[in-house]
Order: C-alpha cells, then structure tokens, then sequence
C-alpha cells in the first residue's frame, strides 16, 4: 500500500461509494459483500459484486466479474489486444476489500495502472497483507529475482470502516451458504 | 512438487496426452499452447486450452476455461455449493504447464484434489517455481504465519519435453500476437 490512512480526494471516495453500492447488492444477495468498479478517464466504465454463491463458482470475485464484463464488451467491439492493453493501463480499479491473491494476479496480468482498496483482506490479500503482488520491486517476496511483471499502483484504506461495516453484518446474519457455520446467527431484538 | 521427474503411471501420462492434445489445439489457433483436463473418478469431466488471444482477456488460461466450463456446468444441473465444493475437492487436473500464480490460487480456492504438470513456469509458476501456493507447509513464502487453505497434491515433470517442443514451435513461429515481437520468426528452408 502507498498512502493507507491518509486522506484521499473527492474523485477517490466518490468512486468507491459506488464500489460500496454494488458490495450492498451482493449483500442483498445473500454474498459475501465485496463490490468494485473500473475507472477511464474520471468515467466508470465497469462495475462487479461478488457472485461466488450464484454462480457456484468461488472464483467469481467482484474483480473478476468487472474484469471479464469489459474486456468481453472490448472484444465485441473489436479491439486488438494491444488495444486493450493499452486501454487497461489507463485503468483504475476501487474496490471494498483487498484484492486476493488470484485477484491481484490477475491485474498485474492485465497491466492496470492502479488499485484503491477498502479494508485489508487478513486471510488472503495479495496487495500488502500477504503477498505484494502489485509491488515491482525486488524486495516483493517472489522468490528467484524475477520481477512480476510491472506491478500496479496501489492504496488502501479507503472508506475501510464502510466496507468492514457490510462484512460484518453480512457474518451476523450468519453466512447461509457456509459448508459448516462457524457461528451462530445474532439474535435480533 | 512432489516427484518431478519420476516414474508416471500409465494413466498418468494417458490423461497428460489428453491435455497436450488441448495444447495443439490452441496452437492452432494462434494461442500460446497450454491445454488441461479435469478428471473425476478416472473420467474427463471437463478441458481447457489457453483462449487469450480469442478472447482479448490475459487471464484466460487454460485452467480458468476449464474450471469455469466445470462449474457451468454443476450449477446448471443444480448441484449445491456444499456438493460442487466435494466434488471438485475429488478432482486432478492435469495441464502441460506449470499454473501461473492465479491459477495456482484459483485451484487453491476451489479446493481441487491434486495437479499434474509438464514443464515448469519459470516465470509465473505457482506451484513451486516462484511461489508455492499449493503447499499447506508454514515453510511456504506465505508470510505472516498465515496457512493457504488447504493447498493440494502437486507432481510435475510429466510429459514436460511434449509441452516445451509445443511452446517452442509456437515462439519459433514468431508470436503473432505479441505486440511488440521478441525475435524474428526462424526461417524455414
């Protein structure tokens, strides 16, 4: 993380409220609430919610849903590849939580410019909380010399307590999709 | 990995055989050619082949394809999160290259039995040339003592010498998709 606590402009908080927006719709879908959105020039052009309960599918996490919806409607209007790289690099994305390692992997891949993050992901976070795998630099804790790709810029700590807020109600309601319930629902008076 | 280079069963290699046929595939199609199949209960239940270039998206590897054909298809015949989660935790991938570092977490995420691999991803491989997401050891490159799921079963080396002659013979070819070419196509006499 570059610049975790410290303030951050209008157009930052802006564009993860409405990362916030689509982590609530995934809260209102019984999913984990994890919500993002991709950003050109001011413009957003992309948004995904987790969708692992849906879908079946516990890859589908919000990065990915937004990842996959614009490079297909890049594809449908007949982009090259070299087009949607250079597009992407031009890309911001905001999302609620951290990104995963598979996430995270998955923009150095893409070559997106830069991340803004909500709240730190303890258990899997590959920006900073496990591995830093948007950081280029040698001291990144891949193994062997190699440098992963360019790296992307990346910052964390935005509307945080918003985004850890939704989390928590959504494990207070007790997770209905969990194989085996780690605890039990709070009683609501 | 656990057993590069040793001995594989014939059924081993008669799976990894349907993989390299995946591989080709791709390389016919102008794709950097790595193809996988998923196997349940000694039955193909699913392939893959690399579909960047067709797709425009980078993170579409051979893995991604077929785990999301895979789990298409549990949903659409209705199977629960609970029952697609045993069912993948029952199966072996087998692919012609090393995962690179998301498929590596997207394996682990999806809790798969074991992975097969021919030659190694020197670049981005995640399975034990430059992280070892696979691993459940807390001598993993995982910091902060925190366990990576539950890792699985890894063996590679097989079938390694089929897989390189095919990414070879697509870089001979001069990559027609990357955009800024590497080397000069070999020419043939």
């Amino acid at each position: 993380m570059d610049s975790c606590g410290q303030e951050n402009s209008q157009e930052t908080v802006a564009f993860m409220e409405l990362a916030v927006q689509q982590a609530k719709l995934a809260l209102d879908s019984l999913e984990v609430p994890v919500g993002c959105v991709i950003v050109e020039d001011g413009e957003v052009i992309a948004s995904g919610r987790n969708r692992t309960t849906e879908t079946r599918n516990a890859t589908r996490h919000a990065e990915m849903e937004a990842i996959d919806f614009l490079l297909e409607q890049w594809h449908k209007i007949g982009l090259s590849e070299a087009a949607v790289a250079k597009k992407i690099s031009q890309c911001s994305l905001y999302v609620t939580c951290e990104p995963c390692i598979m996430c995270a992997s998955a923009l150095s891949i893409l070559g997106i410019k830069e991340v803004y993050y909500g709240c730190a992901n303890d258990k899997f976070g590959g920006c900073g909380s496990i591995l830093s795998l948007h950081s280029s630099s040698p001291e990144s804790l891949l193994s062997g010399g190699v440098q992963w790709k360019k790296g992307f810029k990346c910052t964390g700590g935005v509307m945080a307590s918003e985004a850890v807020a939704l989390l928590r109600s959504f494990y207070e309601q007790g997770n209905p999709n969990a194989p085996k319930p780690h605890r039990q629902p709070v009683q609501r008076v």
